[in-house]
């Protein structure tokens, strides 16, 4: 049984408990779901099925892709649907063996017009669609990295710092000049290193326009570096798994408002890192953060950090919203990434990949705040 | 009047038409979408309420992004709402001053489970969502492109194919010879040209990867237009509007299978093409392709087309499913892209964007098939 079968088995299972006859996940423009690639190998733009017996049906986009990548039980092109998932469904079930009206979870993400169509189209089952559902569970699952996984990030990990000690000393050289520099010099060095690519669009803001949370656009032709405070913040995907990290760069003398927010980050970093063990609810870490900064008057306006995996941003979740019930569990790799933003002042973030172990963390990368 | 309240104040009458007391448009992980970057300024990452009275409320996730971007009547901090959507739809109604039961028209993308939530928790209001409401009206605005649009696409078409003809220079003359190599060129060309970025991933795949409709990963370090078909497809992006052309570089003596290929390509592009008019429907566009290829015994695995804007994918779509009701008109641009894929050959796909006039079409970037 290779990886994605004894995924599915657990989904399997869980289902079989729920009552549920199958699940369906989709990946397709706009909608992504990359639990897609984790039950299958399959990287994506494609329809899965897997049904509380266990059995998995792949209905791709491209058929040469899945020939190559997908390990599942049957191939079923999209074609043969008239491209269309209600029929998709409808002839899963058939050939699945459902029961008529059996029980198909259908992905949270599913379009309420959509549903609203699946169900009055399809005639042979009913449905289910919930924020706590099957996708739910597979992220959960996710969550938690194993060996391999974990294995695989400290690949990542290393491959992410030798990228960013060849960035720092780039800039100090005055090899890289500009966001667009930089950018591109990651964008390379990453696959001339094996990844598959960035894990999302880097964002690379010199101090003109490091006072967006997310710069837009990403990066550009503008200086980097230079005096005051530019922030560039990157992942790098290894086998679909991608780190996040986030470095400032502040450069001259900083004056007293910026050489706060630099203090203020590198402090609410360390005391959010020291945090982090099994049981500790990141609610708890998130809102120690908030307390940090709301003592000097400034605020926050994003979340601490969030899980990596085979999205950027996934589960857990590390916020202070009230509904955030996320307890750190050995296995979760986490962002700690406290950040400041002043229109005038430009903006600072500090942010690392920690893996969370049985006694305590290991913080896998080694960005920072650099001060040139 | 900016252009965005022009555009909106399209949108609230229609509003007014249907009963409609406000529409909800939503650009968040997970869920873009530019309409609301088309009707407000801002880039992204915000929720946008229109009014019947042709009232806007933003509600953006950084506040300073908002400040420089965006022209709405009002611009309200996410965190004011405790970052919850229902409450932030419920906080507009009352600011609005919108009657007790009013109905409020949800994204279309809206998840079920999302929609059931807001039902439950919204008392003072009435929802509607539908895969025909208002941001179906939108994309419907944004399908045709006025002037000032159409002046935009000339310019970003010119600067896509100023780096399409330096790509063959550097191709021909041994400067490029990687995968990284022609898209990291093109990452920095479109930026020092005035682009803000690509408008999607670019895909660049040599001979051993054209096989996939979208190579993945989408490039690497392998070689580039060596002895075999390898396909270019890029996009660049101007204040918000993409290009999208695919270019192949057929290199060596091709076998006859893959001569086939390119001959059946260039000929139901040229057909394609030669079909566009106001008034066609896509759909007979679509048809002919695929009649032109079943001829000689082969299938293509995609749709021939769609219009290109703010998405790179967006109506009008040139497609043969038959739910395709399109017919063009002028103002539209969208691409001709028919594509052949074979795992042992390689694939072979040729793009270009395609304005639709008063009288008949003119295509507006010069992407073609290399012969190397």
């Amino acid at each position: 049984m290779d990886k994605y079968a004894k995924r599915r088995a657990k989904l399997a299972s869980w289902l079989e408990s729920k009552g549920i006859a199958a699940a369906m996940f989709e990946d397709t423009e706009g909608r992504r779901d990359p639990s897609i690639r984790y039950l299958s190998g399959q990287p994506g733009d494609a329809v899965l099925f897997v049904t509380a017996k266990g059995r998995s049906v792949l209905v791709p986009w491209d058929e040469n892709m899945a020939a190559r990548y997908a390990s599942v039980d049957r191939i079923v092109p999209y074609g043969a649907y008239g491209r269309q998932a209600s029929k998709a469904i409808e002839a899963m079930a058939v050939d699945e063996g459902l029961a008529h009206g059996s029980l198909v979870e259908l992905p949270s993400a599913t379009p309420y017009p959509v549903f609203v169509d699946y169900a009055a189209e399809v005639e042979n089952l009913d449905f289910t669609c919930r924020s706590d559902g099957a996708d739910e569970f597979v992220l959960g699952l996710r969550a938690v990295k194993d060996e391999a996984e974990v294995e695989l990030y400290r690949r990542a990990a290393a491959i992410t710092d030798e990228v960013a000690d060849e960035i720092e000393r780039m800039v100090r050289e005055g090899r890289a000049r500009t966001e667009a520099d930089v950018a591109l010099f990651i964008e390379r060095a990453c696959r001339e290193r094996g990844c598959e690519g960035t894990g999302f669009d880097t964002l690379a803001a010199g101090p003109g326009r490091s006072f967006g949370i997310h710069a837009f656009p990403n990066y550009t032709a503008a200086p980097f570096a230079t005096e005051g405070l530019s922030i560039l913040d990157f992942g790098l995907k290894l086998d679909g798994y991608t780190t996040d990290v986030t470095m400032t760069f502040a450069c001259g003398k900083l004056d007293p408002k910026r050489e706060r927010m630099v203090e203020l980050v590198e402090r609410a970093y360390a005391e959010a890192v020291a945090m982090c063990r099994p049981g500790t609810a990141t609610r708890d870490i998130a809102l120690r953060v908030d307390g940090i900064f709301d003592g000097a008057g400034m605020k926050m306006p994003h979340a601490l950090g969030h899980g990596v995996g085979l999205e950027a941003h996934e589960a857990p979740w590390v916020r202070s919203r009230e509904d955030n019930l996320w307890k750190l569990a050995p296995g979760h790799v986490v962002t700690m990434e406290p950040g400041l933003y002043d229109p005038e002042a430009g903006g600072v973030r500090l942010e690392n990949d920690v893996l969370i172990t049985e006694n305590g963390f290991e913080v896998l990368t080694k960005s920072r705040i650099v001060r040139l």
